[in-house]
């Protein structure tokens, strides 16, 4: 069954935002550590953007995890 | 350890080709199958693109599988 695109990345906004919140890191700090501008953390995390591969790389190295663990969550 | 983003999206590319291969899809069918421009699977494949979450959704649609499985390779 087809996952929809909307539904995906409204959860990977959710996970990315409990992973970051579960090591204790401010947007801002995971936007420095990605070097993306200091907003974009908080537009992933609402589902605004269509992330790329290369910020969800830099995400996932600021959060210490593999970037597959990014996309591991069950849709709700 | 961080992992290199170019190092990362080669991987990427290898990984999608050989799934790809695997269903016995063309480039140009599964572009058909993800609605994009019929070149832009060899671009991923040639890690010459950072694809975006929309893009690596459709694709893991078009091969029947979940996206998490897109991005769950060894590092080359």
């Amino acid at each position: 069954m087809d996952i929809s695109e909307e539904t995906f990345i409204i959860n990977l906004g959710i996970h990315i935002r409990q992973l970051r919140e579960k090591k204790g890191i401010s947007q801002e700090d995971l936007a420095n550590d990605c070097d993306i501008p200091r907003n974009q953390i908080g537009r992933i995390e609402r589902a605004e953007v269509n992330t790329g591969i290369r910020t969800l790389i830099k995400i996932a190295n600021a959060l210490d995890i593999h970037p597959k663990e990014l996309l591991d969550f069950s849709i709700k």
